[in-house]
């Protein structure tokens, strides 16, 4: 496969970015490196004047950039999702440094298209948006000060992939067809309904649960048909239980 | 040798610089790359409050920059200087990929100081510049739109011979406590009841429903918490189902 392809079914996605300065910077920062698709989960100001001053010759990267309204929809149709995460995490996210996760991230977008999913400047990635990661990628930096700049940080993962994707000229063979974001999100759904009707789960205080699943799954890699097959047994548990 | 020294004795000078945000952010760029060298050479604007903010924690390091008059001042005591520069040149300059010239770079710091220089957001290097580097450093970018913002090439620089230094481990998640092998095979044999007592799976047709989800799980690498949580909710679903 050419490697170009690859490139362009990755997308940087910024959630909730507070400066659009920084989505200005992310749009060159993209170009200057051969990728093209920026998602923008409610950007705070977009379209915004800084955004376009910063994108210099990238302005055509702003033009086609996608704005959503949730991530949900920004993931819908992913195949692979990868947060970028500076802090240390104590759930069991799978956590690579970004020169490992690069040519991960072209294997996967082989098959469809893969999010780089890039939280707030201060705040980072909520818990909600790293359910919905499969991988945490982090840049090493200094212990003593890593906090990037948004634009820097999307600079840094698009030189890697692009780098890896040059040197990365034969695909590895894969059979896997994987779930898209939006089934495995169905799956979630049931999977949540059927523990609250059985008891086990109280929706006024469900805990950490689902957290626990998403990160589950998460690290297994869904795949199409073992959605299809966890969502019909849950929907049978849920609608018939034990039969008496 | 230790690889900290190494990246003490790296220094980034920016020469005539028409932006102060560019020095801002480039010092932050150094900061988070555990750099802290930064000479500037006829800066327009310095210092200035747009150097400043975009520095955000990283104020030491503007603090601590030497500016200079000439880039001659700035090169004095080095023992190597790099030309960072995204044109083609024809002189008989040697010319290196940023990724196979960090090594080389850091091996030169071991004896002393060395410079990485960048020229003018606009014009680059001048001939003047360039005739005082023994090496051109080029980074791999766009044939169509390769204009990368000068923080952003000084954040792939510091970056890169960073991680040539091995100064900065990412450091890796905690140990994960694994489920033992007896507690993965009660949980299937639950998961297998509750499909049976739902009418989700026929007992006399199993068909490869038990062997997709021991290989998912498989993949996935139970932990024990995980085992605990599934156990709970199948049996839970088991014995109640859905509530009438």
């Amino acid at each position: 496969m050419d490697a170009l392809p690859a490139l362009d079914r990755l997308r940087i996605v910024l959630s909730r970015t507070s400066h659009p300065g920084n989505i200005g910077a992310a749009a060159r920062a993209l170009k200057t490196m051969g990728l093209a698709q920026l998602f923008l989960v409610q950007p705070r100001h977009f379209p915004h004047e800084d955004a376009t001053a910063l994108a210099a010759g990238a302005a055509d990267i702003l033009e086609q950039a996608r704005v959503c309204a949730s991530l949900e929809e920004a993931l819908a149709d992913t195949v692979f999702v990868a947060g970028f995460s500076a802090r240390r995490r104590d759930l069991s996210h799978r956590a690579l440094e970004l020169r490992e996760a690069a040519p991960e991230l072209l294997d996967h977008a082989a098959r469809g298209p893969v999010a780089l999913v890039f939280g707030n400047e201060t705040s980072g990635l909520s818990n909600d948006e790293l359910g919905r990661c499969q991988v945490l990628v982090a840049i090493p930096a200094n212990p003593a000060y890593g906090s990037l700049n948004l634009a820097a940080a999307v600079q840094l993962a698009a030189y890697e992939v692009s780098l890896a994707a040059g040197a990365h000229r034969v695909p590895l063979p894969r059979e896997r067809a994987l779930a898209t974001a939006a089934s495995v999100e169905a799956l979630f759904a049931e999977i949540e309904a059927a523990a609250v009707s059985s008891g086990f789960l109280d929706p006024e205080e469900p805990g950490r649960m689902m957290e626990r699943l998403r990160r589950l799954f998460a690290r297994a890699g869904l795949e199409r048909e073992e959605v299809n097959l966890l969502l019909g047994l849950f929907a049978a548990l849920r609608s018939r239980g034990g039969k008496p």
